[in-house]
């Protein structure tokens, strides 16, 4: 069984982002493997944001090893019904992935370096705060491991 | 100006989404009339979910005048970008409607009834919980409201 991977730019602010956040990595604990890597931001006061985009996805990119399976969260990404990605973490786990990372970029997004070697996933056609998304994204991959298992689940 | 009114059926039941909608509710009235309606849910155990569907639904409409503008959220909706949804609020002000409800249905979703005299609107492809949709949807008010006004708000 593979690992999930969740990395994204800095500590959650929100506290009641956080709070759920915690529930639902508790939750996925049931059903996989599943650690979270905050990566530390660029200071805005230094860089300007193409530089700061560029170098904090670079700093993701040195903590994936090349086999891995990448999917980076984005508006430009590909949208899908829930039941899909699950469908989608099914198959992996077939394929014998050893880890699946997901990413969420930073303030000022992701630097197309990063893109190159991911899946792009879109959520919405909204633009969400990229904290509120991190809430969204765990909800989701419990969902998929919901169906994946077919346990029940509020709608 | 109008006011906007928030229809969802029962309670919100978790602690952290419901700070998160407060967080946002607050926010919000710097900008706008809001108000936030919550419809008694019908007992599951008594009904079933057609009948719980057209029960809520018809508690949803008997709030609501014929004159008022009602956006109901469900997948089968339009999506739209953030600043589509602005634009669209910033219409309805301009044609002077008094009311604009947003409806949430409840764990059963909303009956066709509602559906006929409704606006769809779509926030994803996927599924999310009715209670978290909550929590996006004011989001989703507050940042329109940001970009109507031209003021600053994070990614």
């Amino acid at each position: 069984m593979y690992k999930i991977r969740l990395i994204w730019v800095g500590k959650t602010q929100e506290t009641y982002l956080k709070k759920g956040i915690e529930i639902y990595l508790a939750k996925l604990k049931h059903y996989v493997h599943i650690e979270l890597l905050e990566i530390k931001p660029n200071s805005a006061t230094q860089d300007d944001q193409n530089l700061i985009r560029l170098k904090e996805s670079q700093k993701i990119l040195s903590q994936i090893q090349p086999h891995e399976t990448t999917i980076v969260l984005d508006e430009k990404g590909q949208q899908m019904p829930s039941v899909n990605l699950a469908s989608w973490l099914e198959e992996l786990k077939t394929n014998q992935h050893d880890r699946i990372n997901f990413v969420i970029g930073g303030a000022f997004g992701i630097d197309k370096s990063l893109f190159q070697q991911s899946s792009l996933l879109s959520f919405s056609a909204m633009t969400f705060t990229h904290q509120m998304i991190r809430l969204m994204l765990v909800e989701q991959v419990y969902r998929a491991f919901t169906i994946i298992n077919s346990e029940p689940y509020h709608h």
